[in-house]
């Protein structure tokens, strides 16, 4: 069975580190996550026809557990989930359309982004959310607090998994 | 214009250092290829319904030049181009239902492997076909000869971006 990063949308609200009942998430975004290894990829598509390319990164802490499968992620591990508007590539296609006659090629790249969303793995801090901080950002800017105690919950069901979906693609 | 990698079908012969006319097409797999940085996504359908989701990365000297849009690569470039049959994911598909009832959402991610394409700068050595050694490994193996040759013509159409038809995705 192969699953990808959901992550859930996520908002971002202050941090209570006094509270240790609260839920506490991220509020900034974790430096060098572009710089990340690959995890995997994905795609996302809803039934009003848009469709999200996906990558998901992870630091070496994260792609270390990930390439061993040995989990629980040890503290320190952030995984990254970018998400893209996918774009149709017309000039690819043309190109493509002479290398390969005939079989109807159509390729897709990543247009305007979507939304960057992260789990940074600190057991004592996180503890109510599995051990994991969730964030999500949208232009930079974290989401308000409607969703944000939506996302540890929708990640309970990948628990065997240490809360990611995610794994490492082959 | 956002482009992405193609790469063509390309084909592995023997070195022939000895030949400054001939083509120079890789034989082995770039080590650590699986640990380079993410330049972008992708994804290629064809009209017999298949579809692969694509990641292309880059080795920090690629990394760099495309972060910077600084063209040609400076010599000890690589690109990669990992390519994956793309799968349903109906496990994520019912945990996404239950977050965003009603959005129709379906969730895609890497099958087994297709195969994996790569572009080692050496302005020297690979002067005959644009300072880019080609290669193309299906599981592990290099491929025919058969198709080498369209290798460097497909990627004419890139020259101003150096060849390689990817964009770092923002």
């Amino acid at each position: 069975m192969t699953l990808s990063v959901i992550l859930c949308v996520t908002a971002v609200a202050s941090e209570k580190t006094d509270e240790n009942s609260a839920p506490i998430f991220l509020t900034e975004i974790p430096q060098g996550y572009r710089d990340f290894g690959l995890i995997a990829v994905s795609r996302l598509t809803r039934s009003d026809g848009s469709s999200q390319l996906r990558a998901e990164l992870g630091n070496e802490i994260a792609l270390k557990a990930c390439r061993e499968g040995k989990f629980p992620f040890p503290d320190g591990a952030i995984v990254a989930a970018l998400h893209w508007n996918e774009l149709s590539a017309p000039d690819n296609d043309k190109v493509l359309a002479k290398g390969f006659p005939g079989a109807g090629i159509q390729s897709f790249v990543p247009g305007s982004g979507v939304n960057m969303q992260f789990m940074v793995k600190d057991s004592k801090k996180y503890a109510a959310t599995g051990g994991w901080g969730f964030g999500d950002f949208t232009n930079g800017k974290p989401g308000d607090m409607k969703l944000m105690n939506t996302c540890f919950a929708c990640h309970v069901p990948a628990k065997d998994h240490d809360f990611v979906f995610t794994e490492y693609a082959p």
